[in-house]
């Protein structure tokens, strides 16, 4: 049954609810919102099970045809086995259902989930954030929406709960994807730009904090120079808000984007290789800025 | 005659009164001060005596024995040229002199200037400035001291009506210089980091500008991405607020100075080719911001 | 039926009659084997029956149970095609037949179908090679082999005829692919540094082509290097001995491949770049040292 | 005195008397020729005194006016020291005096001694090398000449004896120079690509020294791949034949020559930054090819 354009959706379906999809759950109880909730570890559930939420045993069990179920998950491959495994959303979500889909995934297969969905009349958004888990439990994460209209205007109560700014990227549901991507790569550019700064006023006797003050009090007044900036001067990479694989992952998607649309990208590949040689020399569990670890290395400092 | 710490000094030289000398000279007049200009094009000099500014023939006439004098020059070469050329500073200056040397030069020529000026009982003082015409004009700009700690003081009054934010980088008078170079780097890297993100973003169909604005709303809220985002996002390079050739003479100076302190950066490299492949094509009218051309050209877009 | 060791297999198939493929079936039907030849391409197979191969209209005709079939496929997605494909090899082949695979593909698909074939008692062998249609029109080609040993011991003879030099390089599947995509790069390597090189002596005043006589004629006197030197020189790239796409495809495979392995490869990503600027640029009908015009123009001489 | 044409000058000054001079000086005396030689280091000519060569003590004191000395120093600052230097070869040489400069220097430097030489009548000759100095034992040194066609002529005959080829660049002192720099950057490159492409290979379980055998018999079975190959496929530095920190000043002489003709060669930089990183790691005792430990790092190999 397709809901009628306006109706308020009440009960919600969540998927994946670890650092960033619980704070998001949180808020939309808060809200006063119905939610079933999936996450292939139960204890990530339970919590949320306390505050109200009801925990469901599969994908496809936290909504019903025609609703609107949320994910959060790490990867492509979680996006698929969601989507497309057992109990997965394809089969659950039906004529005029909505899922909104705030991960981090590759452009290509955003559209493809919204070619498949929107043969059997559903909606695939594209809804990936910018923000922290602190950021996500303020409910001001940046959020950046695309894909068919007509369901965006419906989840827009809801999407409103999560975050602060809402930016609408049109019909194309490849499209906010490729944002979100883009601007993971602008981060991490401007990691790799703080690491080799740094390190040259190292050399000639400069604090790498004072430099890392002064930009933070100028021209680079923004919340990546000023959060990236003092971890880097001070190397303190632990613990982690993002970890190296996971940067490694989201620039690998930007060159697999780049690539496909056949756009050189130098400087990802400059950061590409900075965080691989980041994890080759066994830093994981760090933050992804410790790529500053390697030019540092490299420069004879450390 | 060297002056009683305190005292303020009222009569001042400046040397260079070209689009960033001329609004700093009109600030110092406006405060009260006495102003002896030189600039080897007369033209510039006239308006500013128009306001009370008296010119002079020669570099080593804006300042008496134990003066204070200020220099905004275009280059280690025009720096040298006041300095070590006939009727130059370093004659006239004398002990207790201050030359406050504002210009963006290379560490190792702000060293040699400082060991040379000591020697006779002056002081060489680094101040370069992060900020445009507009900036200098509002009296508003970023400046970096470094140099001997008593010339430092007595300078603090008339630097301060210069700028607003006064960072101090101690005695070394390379590191202001250093600081400069290293935050102007930071600059050109985030423009090629932009043009990329661009090129990717509009291979995908989205709107450049749309991109530009998220980002300068969110997480680079700042000047340097709010100022050049929209320049590179419509390719509008005209008028310049900073030619390409002064952009690639910055980044050889960061080049020059990583090479002499075996700094591999590999991302200033990036960015040098960048601006020499926007030299060669005949952009040297154009605002640095202009590398973006090479980015979308590479990618096919132009 | 499995074939006793050491007996000879005088029937064969051969997969993928193009430029390269072609040859090499005639070097077989000269040295008295009888072929089975497919192409989805009819036009490339009927020169070759007018030599006395046999025309079958599918892959999995090429070969009885047992057989041995070789093929010379341009992508991963053509050798998928004719493995997987309708009647493709993998029904055909059956137990003791040998597929020795002599296109450049990825190692991850010579190693699923390596174990694939192993599963139904058959072998994959990677057989990729160096050189040119006119060098294995003369049964000099370079072959590097991978697999299972006895497979390897039985298509020794047949493969004898094909090359000059036959590499072993082990039992594992993968080997031989790598080697060759990492041999493919040692080549694109060569092409940039040359072009870099040719664009200094230029502005220089120099003849791009005595420099490369020179370093030709001395420390490069390799095929590399006096093949592609003087069409380097010359900036003469057509007709095309191996088009830019195709170079792409492959260094694509290599980024790939070293990206999978965790290598970080910047000379590859740089090629990569100018390779695909030069596709950008329309040079897809140009031999892949077109990557050389991006160069001179980026140092402004073209 | 100006020498007549054709006549042959048997008494020859040599400056610089170490690993390449040394073995150049006994060919020369060989072949019949007395030689006065000089090295800031005594020791270093003591040995061919005892072969018939005449120290002297000072630069200007191994040539008379008109005559003819070679020269093989380390660098642009040994070089400037013999020429301009307190008794350097600029008062001896005078009118019909020829200078060969052997040593791989800045194209600027030799264009600035070729004028002041011009002025006095006298001649510089740029004659930089390729080989070690188990090749210039043998007399089978490269040598690349430029400068005034009647100065090459007279030298000729010397010049032979040291070397195999002789390659003649024009009129233009700087060409020699700047051939030798883009030929010594042509083996930089090759360095870093075959440390790449043995990372690669290691990765996936091949014998690195495997992989260079087999390129070093087919397409790159020249000098540098031959003899380097299975250098970077041991990690085998030591003994050095041509030092960490050499290396890194010939390719620094070739971005220094690239920028200042505006040619971006991004492959010379990042063979720039892979042998600061060498010296900066303590490799300064191994030979240039050690790059490739940075990149086998890099790749978590070590």
């Amino acid at each position: 049954m397709q809901k009628v354009e306006g109706e308020l959706t009440k009960q919600l379906g969540f998927i994946g609810t670890g650092k960033m999809g619980s704070p998001m759950v949180r808020n939309l109880l808060r809200a006063g919102y119905a939610l079933r909730v999936y996450d292939p570890d139960p204890r990530q559930v339970a919590p949320l099970v306390d505050l109200g939420a009801q925990a469901v045993s599969s994908p496809g069990e936290t909504v019903d045809e025609g609703g609107i179920v949320f994910s959060m998950v790490p990867d492509d491959e979680a996006l698929k086995e969601i989507i497309f495994g057992d109990e997965g959303l394809l089969c659950s979500l039906g004529a005029g259902g909505i899922h909104v889909s705030m991960s981090t995934v590759s452009p290509g297969l955003a559209e493809q989930c919204a070619k498949l969905y929107a043969r059997q009349g559903s909606a695939y958004l594209s809804a990936p954030v910018f923000g922290r888990p602190d950021v996500a439990e303020g409910g001001k994460l940046a959020i950046f929406l695309s894909g068919a209209h007509t369901a965006k205007e419906r989840v827009l109560p809801h999407v409103s709960i999560l975050g602060q700014h809402i930016f609408d990227f049109g019909e194309d549901a490849q499209a906010a994807s490729v944002i979100k991507i883009a601007g993971n790569f602008l981060i991490a550019a401007a990691l790799e730009s703080m690491a080799e700064a740094a390190a040259l006023v190292e050399k000639y006797g400069i604090e790498r904090s004072h430099f890392m003050e002064m930009i933070g009090m100028t021209l680079f007044n923004c919340p990546v120079y000023r959060g990236y900036g003092p971890m880097i001067a001070e190397h303190r990479y632990h613990p982690a808000l993002f970890r190296v694989p996971l940067g490694l992952k989201d620039v690998n998607l930007c060159m697999a984007a780049a690539q496909k649309a056949g756009v050189p990208m130098p400087l990802a590949h400059l950061v590409l290789d900075r965080l691989q040689v980041a994890l080759n020399r066994e830093r994981a569990a760090l933050d992804w800025s410790a790529l500053a670890l390697g030019v540092s290395e490299d420069a004879g400092l450390l």
